[in-house]
């Protein structure tokens, strides 16, 4: 038997930077970043490395048929549900080295002193990479935490197409041809946990210098398509009275929104980030203007709050165009297990790593594994909160920390 | 002597309204439209037309060497500065039939019942056909009558270049050897007067039912382009109080721009046509807005005053990010010669044609030939306002109106 910490004094710093280096070098652009979108050769080099690392720890490896790859560490009791354990290794185009890959890395260094312990643990841990989590090439993604947990039917992920045309499911047949030794299983299996590290994305770890957030869950996200009809006509003719002018309506919006979605606390989110406006000429009146909401907040019923707000003030703003509200994305706030929670929090403590907990404002596969087992996450700090971009930036220091409590959690829920 | 009257009861409708038919035939889209670039192909063969018209009624064709196209009509003093008729039969990409078309056509059938009544005038008639009035394929456009009067010189639009790199100089060389037969005399000449027929291309005359707009001025107009500069950010972690979105700003710019630059009257036209924002994605925070002004008034105090206005908006609202305001045009409003205005008035109503006075909401060539001898402008109507449209559509009953005042005010002002 391992006692605890002993995980975690073995956690090897070098062996754990140098796997982020040598990953980093699967798409790696010009400026420090990584281009590696899911299913592209790119990402298929990296997933080679990661079967290259796994085969002597004598990790099993498996596909499903939503191109998710697992390593398996085997427990002492083959028939109990594993406790699962990973990320993604797919980027956003201009991405950095860490988003999503930390978390597969660190699961991968767990294994590895697990191995070098001797630990046999009662339950076996499955490490994943999910596949296309970005959704970058393949919108939206966490396609195959999605798949994997019935949240989306396979066949509908298997229909999507990126800017080529080229389908995700001509892909994923590409991916078993091109590692037929790794076995498909079926989709989806129970699961008795999924614990995630990622970077923070966010700067509040980085600020506070504190190496391990608990994240307590994920903020509730609303996303629209507002869509205002108005009708084109000569700038210099038509008069004002005459005019039905669709930016006109949508300034009117986007201002109104800016000021009435707001909170003293500042934790609502509100963003319209893209605009397009059609014809798009100096001299005529926009005939059609369509904005995007991002709307975000913690608490489901604030959330629902402002949504109602934001359909109000789009319908009462239109005249004398029309404006159509249509709502895109309606995932609710979400809040992991307590008991994982409490679980991470102890662990940080007992290995003396300052710890806090903190809601995650992005999205994760996290969410969609929630829905089907006690999931968990651990944050980690990047730079400046910075992420997204190629100068993501992490600290070695911090990536162990989280990777000692990852390897102590797993273990003992494997132990359960 | 011809007297009052007998050049009107002599217009012949069917052969004016036949020549904007074939005229048409020359770059017909197939949509009913017109696709006529300056200098292209398609407006050298209908300059070829136009010469294969003028040459039976014994007009002199010369060019000039900013491409202006001209056709004399004989004075008994050919020692008098003539008097200019005409307008321009270069198109919009699609453009309609009557666009710049009915002002040559139009000047073209004054100078067929001219010769049909034996009219000697005092003075010569020049009628012309300006070089690039639409500015679609060289930009800007208005560069004939811009040369001719000495606004811009000629070397400028030499060496402007259209979207395939062709410089306009190169074209005009090219006319030169197309046309040989053609003389080429000095840039501009002395005149007596300007008289430009066109389509009002806006609704006044057409709502009403009046044939005839005797132009008061052309308004004046200023654009802009404002450039708002921000921070990208994380659309789900950014506290709202750390955010600089420019898109925010540029919203509460438009919105109050559109509700401070109005009049009681309706007569400022104020314009936000065009946007652009950066990097335009749903999730994240804008970093860069553009977007344009177009504003119109015919009174220049009054547009001056907008114009303050606009700048102070830009400048209060830009907070938390920076606004860049920069002036692309700068056209002060322009008021024709009164005595040429009273003629045209005076002329329709002795043809029994009703006639009011209108500004035009759009630029003409005659902007240009106003700095250089009194000019006027006889507007006709066009269905719904219409224009620069394949759809541009007009009344026969309202092109033979307008030709009629044109044919009498010329002859007068030949008569001086």
């Amino acid at each position: 038997v391992t006692h605890f910490g002993a995980l975690a004094e073995r956690i090897n710093s070098t062996r754990l930077w140098d796997r982020h280096e040598q990953l980093a070098t699967f798409g790696a652009t010009s400026r420090g970043g990584v281009n590696r979108q899911a299913l592209s050769n790119e990402e298929f080099a990296a997933r080679r490395q990661l079967l290259t690392w796994a085969e002597p720890l004598g990790l099993t490896p498996t596909h499903d048929p939503a191109g998710n790859l697992f390593f398996r560490y085997p427990g002492r009791n083959s028939d109990l549900a594993p406790v699962l354990c990973g990320s993604h290794i797919d980027s956003q185009p201009t991405g950095g080295k860490y988003d999503g890959v930390s978390g597969v890395l660190a699961a991968l260094e767990a294994a590895e002193v697990m191995r070098e312990t001797g630990l046999v643990p009662e339950r076996p841990i499955e490490i994943v990479a999910w596949m296309n989590e970005e959704g970058s090439r393949f919108a939206p993604g966490m396609m195959g935490s999605e798949a994997f947990a019935r949240v989306r039917p396979l066949d509908a992920i298997r229909a999507v197409r990126d800017a080529n045309g080229v389908m995700a499911g001509d892909e994923l047949d590409r991916l078993f041809t091109v590692f037929p030794e790794i076995p498909v299983r079926p989709l989806g299996f129970a699961a008795a946990a999924f614990v995630e590290l990622h970077i923070e994305q966010g700067p509040v770890l980085d600020a506070a210098r504190i190496p391990i957030g608990v994240v307590s869950g994920i903020q509730g996200k609303k996303t629209y398509k507002i869509s205002v009809f108005g009708e084109e006509a000569h700038a210099g003719t038509t008069p004002r009275s005459a005019r039905r002018d669709a930016l006109r309506a949508a300034a009117a919006m986007i201002d109104t929104l800016h000021r009435e979605i707001v909170d003293a606390d500042d934790v609502v989110r509100f963003t319209v980030g893209r605009v397009n406006v059609e014809p798009n000429a100096p001299s005529v009146v926009p005939a059609k203007v369509s904005f995007s909401v991002d709307l975000r907040h913690p608490e489901g019923e604030m959330l629902d709050g402002f949504a109602l707000q934001l359909e109000r003030v789009c319908t009462e703003l239109a005249a004398p165009c029309t404006a159509d509200v249509e709502r895109l994305v309606d995932a609710p706030p979400l809040t992991f297990a307590s008991e994982l929670r409490d679980l991470i929090r102890e662990t940080a403590d007992r290995l003396a790593l300052q710890a806090i907990d903190l809601p995650s404002a992005a999205g994760h596969d996290a969410r969609n594994l929630n829905t089907v087992c006690p999931t968990a996450m651990i944050f980690v700090p990047c730079k400046d909160g910075i992420s997204h971009n190629e100068a993501e930036s992490v600290l070695a220091t911090d990536l162990v920390a989280g990777t000692k409590v990852l390897a102590e959690v797993t273990a003992q829920l494997a132990s359960r």
